[in-house]
């Protein structure tokens, strides 16, 4: 094994992993190739790194050293330092194996996974791990042991009782704020809700940017325990807490390829809500034209990979199939969101977001055992009814440090404001879930709260030309105009007559 | 389309593409994820870069700019330019595709490899078009055209003549260096071989690698057109001329995942050789256990390749199978083999370098027009017994700069030596291609010229115990004692007693 003595040359950059630069000479004569792995050895420790050549960044006999391993090796400017090869870590032939079709084992992904939450992957080896699960898929075997060790190499909630219960709603369709109202529900019956969720990636509004609008969703693993065990439900942001970080490494992968391996979106779901200490979850699957699932088929089977799932991971899983064809209720955006989410737990909520709220909530009671078969929906509906869920509710905003006796009309909405009427007269024959989110994306949502569209019209029903369709909210005007050229390219309303098609039948001339 | 106006900050790093930074803070603003392109745009010029996110390296408000950036806007600290997303690129959306399993377009594929020379992919993308590439294939019309926008992305020579032939060997065989000899035989009989080659990637010695012991390779596109024009023959390094570099940086990421994709070796090895002027090519397949192709079904599927997309490129190929199964000759690493090629141009090479060379040389011959079918061999013989293919590769040397009249015996070879000896008697049954190559790097090989290996034995023949099998040549008593110890850990040499098996029959108890 060939060893090069260098001089330290630290680089003042974070790479976001172990990274080094070495001259192009130097890299020569040790062997190297750019993207190699080299093990940089000290008198006090050794570590290894990604290492790539160049030939003006360091001068032969230096060692460009960015922050990470600067610090990682406590290293000042002409340390010296031995470099050598260092083997490839073994979960690059692992990944080699799932790229040539085969079957990962345990033991094969446990390594992946731990190397991916170390940062010991390259940004190609991490590619091409994410692009094979993509092509070649995991079976059942494969995708549970993803799970287990994506959720050991993260922290965990340990409830320390039973009926622990959560959902999880696949997402894809916009206004989706039922867990405002499904979550103080089951929360007010009894069961814990632990629930965790994202912000917006895509989309107009996260669950946690909508819970933002009323109270803090930055919690500690420790708060999000004590909330949920003396409140009973809390609806804290994910990305604070450290369940699964594995995921949100490999998730940022996918993004940049506009790719969701279904592998890694089961295992994702499930580690994330088992860190929670969950003994139950509840699956969502919006399903319908522009929902992420498009076809009843395809969340069927879907359906069928989480229960599989779920049971070999020792967890009871139900999944609901929603329809996500348009979105739920009138409002998405973040503050327009939290409105229609307490009007509804104040009795005055749209007759779509009762009905999905009520019947995730109703499995969930019966998946806590609060509700025998058959009659969680109508527990569900009393509790809402009887403004027990909104009691519940208070408490979980003043749990999280907001203000329980905030108001509907309360909560600030953007002052700039659009109303665009129906440009002809006919029937609403689709709503298109992607261009809501645009129109309210360019409003400015979710980083600006008060932003956001309210649909004043849903899918079916006849309109009359000039008759107002939705309004679009902003914070600032030259938003608002974006938000309008965008609505105007990508209408998001599809109004047709009611003759669809015209088939004109010619006599045949004998 | 959110814009924003950032104050640039010059960092003094080349990424090797267009890179820039943006504050996470704004970052959010614009709705940007790590990884997406923003367009900068100044008074003077746009260009698109790949942008990420940070929370250290810059300011908000500021934009980080790697050295191509800045040297591309013209950039001074506090310059300002203005930045939005810019769209994925279309080749982006045609990875995605073949990572789908679809089959691309001859724009498609154009679209990619344009982006792929101007450095527009970022290495995720770069990564996931090659798994993908390796994982889905690609059918002869794709691989056609990817070899014809790789050709058109780089530069061309153009010889204004017919019967310009060369050969270009697919490698790993140790000691391949036949090339030295078929050459000049070829370049004797008034055809033009205007090879290029490459140094030496895994291997001891490339083919570069060895001629650069008798004279300079890094030729320009017009010396090389003007060495084998006047001389028939060149033998020049392929790294130092811009043909087909779309290749070079496809190939950088598939040494770094260990991958050989089929359809980009083909469309690799058509392209540089197009670009060289062919009208016709001759492919080696070493072929044996230890070799890149290892099973004659394995080659003739890769030769049926190779002559389909010849035709449809309209280039003449033919494909020679030869024996890879241990090292051609007998001296492996750069001076050791250029010894061994000028022994052999003067009538003393071993029989297997012989025979390599003039069978492949025969075949040139023939496609050349300067042998009538079947009578390839005997002139090839005749050239090279009769000292014309000697005095061609003076004419060659000469040409290139190197000295006329250097004789085997002055060319210098590592003065630290060691010779092993067999450590029992038996049958040499196997000698193993990798090891033999790994104890001439170690040596020293191929940054050491004098570094390397002679072996005296080869495969099939007996061997007493304490009979010398090989020799290792280095320049520096650490890398003689480095080779040693790779040598002791991967004997390159399998020898076995003549009993391979013993098998006892028990007389059964009755």
């Amino acid at each position: 094994m060939k060893k090069l003595t260098l001089k330290a040359k630290p680089l003042d950059m974070e790479t976001g992993r172990n990274i080094v630069v070495i001259h192009e000479m130097d890299s020569q004569e040790i062997g190297h190739f750019p993207g190699d792995r080299v093990r940089l050895i000290t008198e006090k420790k050794t570590i290894v790194a990604i290492a790539n050549e160049t030939n003006k960044l360091v001068k032969p006999g230096e060692l460009g050293a960015f922050r990470e391993v600067t610090e990682a090796l406590s290293l000042k400017s002409g340390d010296l330092v031995n470099v050598e090869i260092a083997p490839r870590p073994q979960s690059v032939v692992s990944i080699k194996k799932k790229m040539m079709g085969g079957k990962l084992t345990y033991e094969e992904i446990g390594t992946i996974i731990r190397d991916v939450v170390d940062g010991n992957l390259s940004t190609t080896e991490m590619t091409a791990f994410v692009v094979s699960e993509f092509i070649r898929g995991m079976d059942l075997d494969e995708i549970v042991a993803l799970t287990q060790h994506m959720l050991n190499t993260g922290d965990r909630i340990d409830f320390d009782r039973e009926h622990v219960v959560d959902v999880h709603s696949i997402g894809g369709v916009p206004g989706n704020k039922y867990a405002l109202i499904t979550v103080p529900i089951v929360a007010a019956s009894g069961i814990i809700v632990p629930k965790t969720s994202s912000r917006a990636i895509t989309s107009a509004a996260g669950t946690a940017d909508v819970m933002e609008v009323l109270a803090n969703v930055a919690l500690s693993i420790d708060e999000i325990k004590k909330i949920a065990s003396k409140v009973g439900g809390v609806l804290a942001w994910g990305g604070a807490v450290n369940l699964a970080p594995a995921d949100d490494i490999i998730i940022s992968t996918e993004r940049q390829l506009g790719i969701d391996p279904r592998c890694q979106l089961l295992a994702s779901v499930m580690s994330k809500k088992l860190a929670e200490g969950v003994d139950s979850i509840l699956i969502d699957i919006p399903t319908g034209p522009g929902a992420k699932v498009e076809s009843i088929e395809e969340a069927r089977s879907f359906a069928h990979d989480f229960i599989e799932l779920g049971h070999k991971l020792g967890v009871q899983v139900e999944v609901a199939v929603t329809y996500g064809g348009q979105p739920v209720g009138h409002n998405v955006g973040p503050a327009l969101e939290a409105k229609e989410a307490l009007e509804t737990l104040l009795g005055k909520g749209p007759s779509s977001l009762v009905e999905k709220a009520t019947s995730l909530a109703a499995i969930m009671l019966e998946l806590g055992g609060a509700a025998a078969a058959g009659l969680g929906k109508e527990m569900a509906l009393e509790i809402l009814r009887s403004g027990k869920a909104y009691q519940k509710m208070r408490e979980i905003i003043a749990a999280q440090g907001g203000d329980p006796d905030i108001k509907p009309e309360d909560i600030p909405i953007g002052d700039k404001k659009e109303v665009v009427v129906a440009p002809y007269s006919g029937y609403v024959t689709q709503i298109y879930n992607q261009n809501v989110n645009e129109i309210a994306r360019a409003a400015g949502a979710p980083r600006d709260k008060g932003a956001g569209v309210v649909l004043l019209r849903k899918k079916e029903g006849k309109v009359d030309k000039g008759e107002p369709l939705f309004e679009i909210y902003a914070e600032h005007e030259s938003k608002l105009e974006e938000a309008l050229e965008i609505a105007r390219r990508k209408f998001p309303f599809k109004i047709e007559g009611m003759l669809l098609e015209k088939i004109t039948h010619r006599p045949r001339v004998v």
